[in-house]
């Protein structure tokens, strides 16, 4: 799996690059949100039962969900799904592709057969299959493609006519309006949501499955009691709340997207899509670009399926200047 | 489940009791390792996949095994417990009992019948049966009782005869000596160890699974990278090297061990047995005790199972002469 988040990888392919390295190879928020600093419990103390329940009522409040009892929490939404093949009994699961690689590379691994489909068209022609599990990321990353939660209604509706279960990976959901949780419990809904990406605590771990109280107690069994750390729970408990630092935040990052929208649109290249936190480009000679921005030390997410995309996490304000001058360095000497 | 560490508990069920608690109820060391703080990078980005590298390879050293292959890091062993009834295919599980319950507790929640047997005489019965998985902690919580290397060799090699697996959790093992780690790659052991118990940090999660490399690779499918969060990786990558300090700490427990059991020997109590992070008396008024420390604000576990029996996690020295002076008034009084 080629993940974004490697700087090794790119100081080793690089090593005469600019320095420092910009990372823009990961969809997380480039401003961190400011935690007050972890009590010395929080570090020797097992987790706390009655705070771990408190986290669970605020993301249920978050997500849009009814109540805690439709949420858990673990450490990090990538455990999750690497558990998915567990938690569900499928015999085969569809992912709508291009997206997070994640997703079919663990079904994979536990020996069930994924099949990657382009088009929402063709995931729907699964629905009717025996035992199988369908995947969505919405909205999708790295392309930005968003269904609205009437669409996933619809499709998730038509699902549960076939007794199969659908899951909806919102890790970029946060900034871009509401997501499905309001649709629990749904027979066929399963929703994952990210806590790192956009608070900008990626090496927190903590994330959240929301499902019907069946998925949830499967869940509970398989991570145990204390999975989230006690940093985790203090962190994402005091996070979750502050919405004023969450609207600035979307604020900050929405100028942001624009303007490195505007760059690109400027020269030759056409804006594919994004989220709050990547956008992805589409451009003839974006192998070459890459190259380019990785040997002045700016990391950006290439694609192995298209060669003619790159995806940019978005940058710091500190570091837009040399993003900028960095870009247009590469289109006035081309 | 009742587990220790539950104080919330204690406050609800003594609301009346001299302040402030001290929590024995727990087997974590009362001495917090002292890491340095975390640095910024810890938390905003992704767990390195470098340092965990670096962290097993300390733990393979710090356990015994040949190498890094054969050990994976975990959030806790807690959440290694959770799942093993999906890293073993078993149809049915033999756990040496009375012992840490979350073992018995994990199997059956995944539907795999657990037998629990009070003897190692018993639990060998099971060796030749149909894929059957042993469990053994060692030492035991909460009576202490250990095996030696060689007799944990002895076991393992029959339990290998018949291709079964037998797991080991040595989750109080880091203060008792030398665990059975040096015996990987075995056919048929699994080791457990803990990291927040011997480093006094049980908020951190972190814990390791040692075993054979096709039992490794499906663990790391089940976790997904990034289990870890940044900072148990560098509190881990910090402790785990600290060699002064782990003797230093062994040595204060040490002497508080012996402390708490000549205390509990002048008066009419056996000591049962114990490690260096708990002690396990026999007493028995062992629920009036347990009452009257609890009145007085020392909260200690009792067990179902066996109503003479109560464990004491040992306290800080900052602690010693409440815990002494409550044990001899209860003494003097009775």
């Amino acid at each position: 799996m080629i993940h974004g988040g490697q700087l090794q990888e790119a100081k080793q392919q690089f090593p005469d690059a600019v320095l420092p390295w910009i990372d823009l190879s990961t969809g997380i928020n480039p401003y961190a949100y400011p935690f007050l600093s972890i009590s010395t419990e929080r570090w020797t103390e097992l987790p706390s039962v009655h705070d771990e329940l408190q986290l669970r009522k605020i993301a249920a409040h978050c997500y849009g969900a009814e109540d805690e009892s439709y949420v858990i929490a673990a450490p990090g939404t990538q455990i999750l799904i690497s558990l998915l093949p567990y938690i569900f009994k499928a015999k085969q699961v569809c992912v709508l592709c291009p997206t997070y690689m994640e997703h079919v590379n663990s079904w994979q691994q536990a020996g069930i057969p994924a099949h990657q489909v382009a088009s929402l068209g063709e995931l729907m022609k699964f629905a009717s299959q025996d035992q199988v599990v369908g995947v969505i990321c919405n909205p999708n990353n790295p392309d930005g493609r968003l269904f609205s939660k009437s669409q996933l209604q619809d499709i998730a509706n038509y699902w549960a006519q076939f007794k199969n279960h659908l899951i909806i990976d919102e890790a970029f959901m946060d900034f871009e309006g509401e997501g499905a949780g309001s649709l629990l419990p749904h027979p066929a809904l399963t929703i994952l949501r990210s806590f790192g990406k956009t608070y900008g605590l990626a090496g927190v771990r903590l994330g959240f499955l929301l499902s019907d109280l069946d998925h949830i107690e499967r869940v509970r069994q398989m991570l145990g009691p204390w999975a989230i750390s006690g940093a985790a729970l203090q962190i994402g408990l005091q996070a979750l709340q502050d919405r004023s630092w969450f609207l600035q935040s979307q604020r900050q990052l929405s100028l942001q997207a624009k303007q490195l929208d505007q760059l690109f649109l400027t020269h030759q290249c056409q804006i594919v899509g994004g989220t709050h936190l990547f956008r992805l480009i589409e451009y003839p000679k974006a192998q070459t670009l890459w190259k380019y921005l990785a040997s002045q030390g700016i990391w950006v997410r290439k694609f192995e399926y298209n060669a003619h995309w790159l995806r940019f996490g978005l940058p710091h304000k500190r570091q837009w200047d040399r993003v900028q001058k960095t870009i247009r360095d590469y289109f006035s000497a081309g």
